[in-house]
This record gives C-alpha cells, structure tokens and sequence, in this order.
C-alpha cells in the first residue's frame, strides 16, 4: 500500500494515510477533531477545508459554493489525497475541546448536590482501609492473605474478600516492603481486594462521575471519603466528528473498524478530562479508584465497545440494559489500573443510563405525587411518574438546542448568546458572561424565535413574513442577522433552515411530554414538578419557552431547572450503595412508551410544529 | 550482545544464544530437558553432554572423570559457549517426558475413582445448559442478556448470572447467528456466564484434573456431565531441570526471570499432557471448561507466578493458602479461553493442595476412627486424624524413591526393576511389563535394601560388609550390580551413596510417622487403616517396607494402596462442588506440626537411619 503524508496548519501536524484517504479520516488521525454533523456523509456541509498545495480529488457536492471551489475550499469528508498534501483548518471548524469549568459550575450542577446529600448515604463503589499489620512469626505463621483477612474484622469485616492473581502476586512484597502497614482499597460489598498499596493512602480516595453525552461530555471528581465535588469539568464528545445523533453513530459503528474508532474516540475524551481534572486539582490518578458512567443506551454500547447496530433495528434490542461493574482499565480509562467502572443502567434502546441518573437525582422515583422529568440533550427523553409507577419516551429532537446542526450554534459557554430582545425595532443581545458573541446557545434560540413570532417577523409556521431591515439572503436562504459583526467577529445569523430544525425538536420533545399524559390519564394540574435537565441549565427563560410551546402551559413555579441530572445521578452512584441498588428498581419500575408505534404521535407532532401550536386552547394564556 | 549458535545432536536442534551462556540454559531453550537434580549448580553431575565441535570454557568440576574429559565429555550447566557449537546429547540423561498412559492407570489411579463416586454427588466447576430462545418482537423486546436469563429459569436458575464484558460483547451477535439456540456455561454458582455458545454443545463439557508433582504431572480427562474419567496420561515436570527438590526451585525462582521460567515450564507440561490427551480422545479443547490441580504449596505458587521466596524463610509464609477461580487462560493454560481453574488450598507451606486432596479423595475427614494417610512423592507427607481433627507434617524424603537423586533410579514405568530377589546367592529381578532392565524405581529399591541386609551384604547402617562376588568399585564408589547388562544393555547398579540416599529418605518419613503419633498420643493400634499414597503404586511390597523400617510395623492388612490422591482428589473438586466445599473444611481443622522445630524429630530421625531401626522394640516382629 502506498503512503501519502498530510500537514495540516497552522499546527504543522502531520499524518501518514494510505494513497486515497479522505481530508476528515486524515484529521481524526492527526487529533484533529472537525465539525461534522452527518458523520461525513458528505451531507450537512460543516467540514470545510482549504487545500493549500498538492494533488487530490474532490467529489462535487452542492455545500461548496463557486467561490468557495475557486478558493480551493471543500469538505473534508470528500475530499481524496492522490499525494502529498497541505491543508488549512479553520478555527470555527474545529470541534470546541474543553467547555469552560468555570461557566459549567454555574449552569449546570444546581440544586441537585444538596438534595443528593439528604438523599443517599455515603457508601462508595470503592473503599479504602489501613491496616498495621503484627509481624509474622514461627507461633503466628498465618498466610499472607489470612494475615490482612484477620487484620479487616477491626473494620468490621468478617467475610473473606476474594484477591485477583495480580493483586496476589503483589502482596507478599508489598507487606514486606511497608514494613506491614498497608491500605487495603475493596469494593462496595467488601467481596474483592482491588488494591493493596504500602502505607496509609486512605484519606485519598476519589472516584469520577462522568455523563456521557452524545454531544457533550461531563466529569465531576469526587472526594469519596465524604462524597464532595472536587471540581468538574466538560468537553466535545470526539465522537462528533462521526455524526450529530445516536444514529448516525451506530451507522457507523458498523462499518469495519467503526465500533473500535467510536469506542476509542469516547475513552479517548473522557481519559484527556480525568488527567486535566486530575492535574488541575494536584491528584495522582493512582488515586482515583472508582469512576461511574451514564449515558443513553448508544453512548454505553460505545463506551463498553458493545456493538450498538441492534438498538437501531426493530424490534430495538439492547444487548443488556446493565453492565457489569469491571476493571476501568478493561475499557481503556486510565484511572489506577485496579480502579472499578460501573455504568448506570437504562430502560430501554433510547431510555439509558442518562435517564435512570436523572430519576435518581431529582427523587421522583419515591413521590406521592407525579413528576415529570424533561431531559434535553441530542435527544429528548421524558419521564412521567411516582413512587408506585415511572413511564417514559424518547423524542428524537436532534441536538438543535444543544447548538449543533444550526448555522451558529453553540453549546451554552462563554460568549454565547443566551438573551435576545427586540425593543422598538432594535435586537438587543446579552452573552454568557458578558464576552464577545460567538454564537447562540438553546435558551438563546428559545428567545429569538419568541421574538421573531412576537414580532411578527416570523409567522406560526416559523416562515419569514416578508422583507426586514435585518433579513437578508445568505448562502443558505433567508435568515436573520441576530449579530451583526464588526469586522474583527463575524455576523451571527438565524436561518429559515435553522427555525425549522429548531421548531421540528420542539414539536418532537412537546409531542411526547402530551402522550405521557395522555397514556398515563394524569392531568397538568396535578403534577407537582416539572424538571428541567440538560444543557439549558440556568439559562432557559420558563415563559418564553412556554410561548413557543416547547414547554406546556403550566405555573412557571411549578418548573425546576436541575442541570445535569445525567452527572448527578451517576456521582449518586459513586457514593452510594443505595442510590446504585435504587437505579436497578427505577430500571425494572420504568415503563417504555414506544412512540414511533403510536399512531397519535404524529398527529401530535405536526400539531406541535407551529408556534406555539395548532391547537391554542392548549396555550390559552399565549393566546390572550 | 553477540550471539552463538549451539546444535544439539542427535535431532540437530538449534538455538542462538548470547556469547557465554551455558549449555543447560541453551538445551532448554532447544526445548531439551536433561536431568539436573542440583537445578545447574555442577553440584549432581547428571548433565553430562559431549562437545563435539567448537570453542568452549569448562570449569573444573569433580563429577568429571580424567576419561570423559578426555572424550570432551563436560556438565552442561558448567559449559560456557566461546562460539558455535555442536553438542552430543545422551539419550539417558534426557528427563523421559511422557510416562506410558497404561502404566500409570494399573499403578495410580486404584480403588479412589469408585469411593469418590459414591461419595460426592455431582455438580461440576463448570456447566452447560442448552436454550431455546424465543425471538424478539416489538411486543417481547427485552434485552438480549434478559432473554437469556428468562430462558435459564427453566432450569431452576432465577438469579441473573454475571457476564463479562468479553462475553456480552459477542452475545448479540451469537443469538443471532445461531438461530436463538445457545448454549450457556455457568460456573458452580450459576453466578457467572463465562460462555456462550450457537447451538447444542451441552453433552460436550469435559475437564481436567491435573496432579502438579515436583517431579511428575499427571493429568486425567473427565466427562462433567458424568463425572467419569476418560483417560489420564502423565509425563516429567520440565521444571525438574532446575533442581529435584522444591528449595532447589524457590531458589531458582528468586533469580532474574527465574519465577517465569518455571511458571512458563510447569504451564507448557500441562499443555502438552492436555493437548495430547485430548487429541487421543478426540475432544476439542474448547470443550474443555474447566481444570482443577492440585500440588504442593511451591508448585501451587509456581504454577499461578505467585513469588514462593517466603515459603522457605522462616517463618515459612505462603502468600495464601487458597487461590481464587480464575480463567484458565490468565495463567496461560490452553482450555477454552474462558474455561476456570481452580486450585485445591494447603494447610502450609510444606502441606498443599495435594494433601488436602489426599484426604479428601480418602474420606479420612468423615471418619469415626483414626487413619493415616502416607503420601511418598518427592517429599514425604503424612496426615493422622479423623472428623474431628487432623494433623499434619512433611518430611524432605528427597525424590529417591521416585527414582531421583539416586544412580540408576527411574518413575515405575516399563523396564523398571521392581521386585529383587537373592536366592541362593543368585540374584532374581522382575521388571514393570516384564520389559528389559532399565533402571530401579522406588518398590526396586525397597527389595533391594531389603534382600541385602538379610543376606548381610550390607549391615544395619547399610554400609557394605566386604567382598562380594557382585560388589565392585564404581565411578561413584562402591556399588552392587543388581543387573549385569549384556553389551547392548548397561550394568544397573546400587551404589553406598544410593544406599544413604534411600536410608535417609526412609528415616524422614518414618520419624515423621512417629511424631505424629507421639503428639496425637494415638496407639498403632488405634489406627484403623494406614493408606499409601504417591509414586508407589500398587507395587510397593508392604513386608518388606516394614523390614527395612520404612513404614510402621502393623498388621498388613491396614495398608491401602490408594495411588495418586493428589489427583484423584482434584478430580473429586473438579465434579464436585461438595467437595470443593469440603476441601476448605479440611485446610481449616488441619494443623500442621513443624517438625523443623520439634527436638525430638532430629533424635528419631537419627535412630531411624538404622535398618530398621535403632530400637528394635518397634520392630519386635523382624527381629525374630
């Protein structure tokens, strides 16, 4: 096979690819992560390039403009090295690598911490003890092992935890070398000695709790001697690269080689978080001995390199809904290579592990009265239910609101436009701490789209009614200048394209916040709480949101923003035996309403794509 | 480094190895094993080898004569390569490396396969259940690992079984292709999945039991579904090159590397017995599920790559007395690779895993009345005790009566002396399958003891008495011809030195006896039955044991030969989880006594060096 070499600048990074290779398979394997919302299908346009000197083939695709052509600008994903190129990236191409901590610790782990604090008593997936050990002699020649069995009963622990071949072999130097004062780290149900390290390490004894996001991914490090947040910290899923959503994934993931890229891209990510966070906060990994794990069904099949293809297939088959608690190190994540990895489980194919934490954290799982749970993310999943009963759906919303798959989207960081208004015919922005816009995050979209409906710029269809001082026509249609750029920044824009894709994932979540009700027979009124989890955060003004008709008609007081309900459930876990025993009863209480079976839905559905709704008597308070 | 290529002849094998390694370390390279009782110390002189051609260094070394030198006959271990070489093996010097199946299944495995039966019922390390599975719809869309364990409740299984994630990984794809017809392997507990399968495969689940001696490894292949033995084929362990004994291992072990040459050495022996005895069998090692062994504490240690140093420092501390499951892959041993090992525990350093399956494969721990059991191999074990309690000691016999460590010793194979006799001065032999002569093995060695006193060829010190027309001064000393060869056959002799070799070993064991006896305060003629385990077989003249003080005098009709118990107790585990369960009950009642530390041991030891003894009271009968 023949060789060819790749530089990409302005990094100089350099890559060696077999003659034919794609731009954007090239770039993967230079660590270099491009936007590409369809996997590199060559279909959504996001992963241009400019090709700066050598030979190479390029497929004709209608997102390249003429210019663009002359300019030797094409999408990565079907563009063909036939030699030696160099390439140029741009800056908005690349896929944001690390979210700010700062603005993550805001917006996201609100109320949730304390209320988990009440909930769950600390008992940690891993536990360290220190153990002074008597010396051996001839009247006391016990086994090394029985030596530290004898030594845990001041703990407590009268059973015999079982010991790896590893671990064993290790043993009888460790004992000798630390002069018999060890630390012993085992599992929640003392049935396993994970580690045996010299002295007394355990006052450091931490653990990670990671969402995994199809989109975004999240870690907190937690200090599990007392179940503390140490810190978190959040990235771009570099699984991105490989598409927007689930499915476009598990499409890939069936090509050859496809579930070991996903796997290894995912590992990847969250590996560069935990030695960040690790780094920032003076830990050694070694002494990180737990990490818990949630995400919907697909990330976890990813995760654990489980071949998803199954979950997209009627009749939609998880290979389990659990996993196996098992060695982080069996997964490739580099926390000290005795350390345990535990995934929260899901319900169903497109109710995961997410949406168990979620349950879990916000309490509704042990209620009198009904609460519904509103989890936006890439997709949008609901829970609906109380002490006795939990029911559940999936809307396949796609990650609009995460700022993905719109022109200028972004997640909620800084600089992102989170507020517009339109006063006396002049837009006014606020940003995320208050920095240059670089772009609309979900609650910003959320405004504009109530502004430009209020304003009658847009009609209840989400069409543009007719000219406007700030409509013009841009590469991709009409659209909206919500930003006009002053020569150093660039304009930001929302187009006819992006209004539908917005208002086509708030009809999907709207839809299937009614057909819970529906099929559960509980009415508005009598739901106590509504939650809001998700990359919104703090942001999402509740009125506005009703007045669009993603959210239902009900007292503003009534809606808790919970953040990231995935992560706090998932720390839930880490520290706490009862909080991982109550996610398996969620699991078998959570009823999966499947509604690509239900014919109502897509009545609902086309109902819900106007502004607010078709049927007003549903938001008769928007009405007047 | 500079490398040097050594031929070994006759097979003209041939190994680069550095400039300067010797020629031992080369042969087993070549994977030619030669004797070495000293484990390559020059101390034993069997590693004779012939330079043909080439440059070499050789170090002075009594156990060559002025003769061999001359024909370029050196000590392997003492050789040092200078170049190339061309090196002549003796075909005698070569460890034997498989011992005929016949043999050993007259000799060994007697009378315990059918008191297992009837003792243990079966339920195996390792089953097989075959399931047909219902195929998922949209109406029955569980996961595909819940199928699974709604299918086991059919037999009885409602708990829901572990699976790695190695096995869950392969599951969906395995239910698919196979039609949904599976079959699973659970371990004892139905705990664990550890296998899943298309198709029946269930009436296909068979084991191994492996006895791991210092010397020999025998292995038996066993039907799980019925518990029944198939076949069982022994062969030399190819650790034995580095020494006889076990200090002379640990020894090695502590070297660089040295711990996992003899880990990799013992694995390969047991590989090739297995292979080779599936392949008369014509079973495929993938239904192989599961092997148990059974072995003294350092070959235990040795065989999981467990450091056995502190075995042999004071206070003797093994790193555990029992070892976990594990897959039998971990450890290099080639079954299905998620087959399970397991290992028989020990009571101590010097009372493994062999013993505890001596008693459990006699039934002396159910026992209303005391009994003993003997157990002969390269050290000399013996337990007392009934079910109430048990004791224990180990007396280092040395390997000469399994023909190891004495001039023309050999294992009780075919061409084996094992009956002498002198009639009326003429000397009578009989050999194992009526074959030529070609060496003494241990039931040889007792007779001829035994023959030669009571004809006052050697006196009660064992010390030659004068001339004899069959005495002579050998290499080694004085000797007597037990078998004069006839040109194409050698002289097979007994040396002085053989005669203190064989006299001590049979001092170690006796005063052992004695010990125990003293510190239980139990009557010889309280015992009900004293059984005789080990290399002795059937073979082993129970008169003349006791005349040449090696064993007790009483009546013989309470000596039961009961073959090799160290397998057949692994066995028992193997198919039994009763008996796995009762083995751990065994360890624990078990005491052991340190005869290292009893005073009175040395004394005895001494008396007993006598034939048969220095107090002829306990030998009232043969001095009549």
């Amino acid at each position: 096979m023949k060789y060819v070499v790749i530089t990409f600048h302005p990094d100089k990074k350099r890559v060696a690819v077999p003659l034919g290779s794609d731009i954007l398979t090239a770039s993967i394997k230079a660590n270099i992560f491009l936007a590409s919302s369809c996997g590199g299908k060559g279909m959504c346009g996001r992963c241009k390039v400019k090709i700066l000197d050598g030979e190479f083939d390029s497929e004709p695709t209608g997102k390249i403009s003429e210019s663009e052509k002359k300019n030797n600008i094409f999408l990565a994903c079907r563009t063909f090295a036939k030699g030696n190129l160099e390439v140029k990236i741009f800056p908005e191409t690349i896929l944001p690598s690390r979210i700010a901590p700062a603005i993550f610790e805001k917006g996201m782990e609100i109320h949730v911490p304390e209320l988990l604090k009440k909930t769950f008593p600390i008992h940690p997936l891993t536990k360290k003890y220190f153990l002074r050990l008597p010396r051996p002699s001839i009247n006391d020649n016990i086994s090394d092992i029985e030596r530290i069995y004898r030594a845990l009963k001041k703990y407590d622990i009268n059973i015999h935890p079982a010991v790896d071949m590893p671990t064993l072999r290790k043993i009888p130097s460790i004992l000798r070398e630390s002069n018999w004062e060890i630390t012993v780290t085992l599992d929640e149900d003392n049935s396993t000695i994970l580690l045996v390290e010299q002295g007394d390490t355990s006052k450091m004894n931490y653990g990670i709790a990671v969402d995994v996001g199809t989109t975004t991914i999240v870690v907190s490090l937690i200090n599990l001697n007392n179940g503390e947040t140490i810190g978190s910290e959040s990235s771009f899923n570099s699984q991105s690269v490989y598409g927007d959503d689930v499915i476009t994934r598990i499409i890939y993931a069936e090509k050859k080689q496809g579930l070991e890229t996903l796997h290894h891209l995912v590992v990847s990510t969250i590996n560069e978080l935990i030695q960040n966070i690790a780094k920032n906060h003076s830990i050694t990994l070694n002494n990180i001995t737990s990490i818990v794990a949630a995400g919907n069904m697909t990330m976890a099949h990813l995760l654990l390199k489980v071949d998803p293809s199954f979950l997209r297939r009627e009749p939609y088959i998880p290979s389990s809904n659990t996993f196996p608690a098992m060695f982080a190190a069996e997964i490739g994540i580099k926390i000290n290579p005795s350390g345990i990895f535990w995934t929260v489980g899901g319900a169903a194919s497109y109710v995961g592990g997410d949406i168990t934490a979620g349950v879990l954290a916000t309490g509704m799982y042990k209620e009198e009265n009904p609460n519904m749970l509103i989890d936006i993310g890439t997709n949008g999943e609901i829970v609906l239910g109380d002490k006795n009963w939990l029911l559940c759906a999936s809307a396949s919303a796609g990650p609009a609101f995460e700022g993905t798959g719109v022109k200028n989207g972004t997640r909620a960081i800084e600089g992102a436009i989170q507020s517009f208004k339109i006063e006396n015919g002049k837009t006014k922005i606020s940003t995320i701490g208050d920095k240059t816009p670089m772009g609309i995050c979900g609650s910003g979209y959320i405004e504009i789209i109530s502004e430009l409906f209020r304003n009658g710029i847009i009609d209840r269809s989400g069409k543009f009614t007719g000219e406007n001082e700030k409509t013009r026509n841009g590469e991709d249609g009409r659209e909206f200048i919500v930003y006009k750029g002053d020569g150093r920044t660039k304009d930001i824009v929302i187009t006819q394209i992006d209004i539908e894709n917005l208002l086509r994932a708030k009809a999907a979540i709207f839809a299937a916040i009614f057909m819970l009700l529906e099929k559960s027979g509980i009415l508005w009124e009598n739901i106590e709480k509504i939650y809001i989890a998700g990359g919104f955060g703090n942001f999402l003004n509740i009125k506005l949101a009703i007045s669009i008709g993603l959210l239902p008609q009900i007292p503003e007081e009534k809606f808790v923003f919970v953040g990231d309900t995935s992560l706090a459930g998932a720390k839930a876990a880490l520290v706490s035996k009862e909080a991982r025993k109550i996610s398996y009863e969620i699991i078998k209480n959570m009823t999966y309403l499947d509604l690509s079976t239900e014919k109502s839905y897509m009545e609902e559905y086309l109902g819900a794509l106007f502004i607010p709704h078709t049927n007003m008597e549903r938001f008769s308070l928007i009405k007047k």
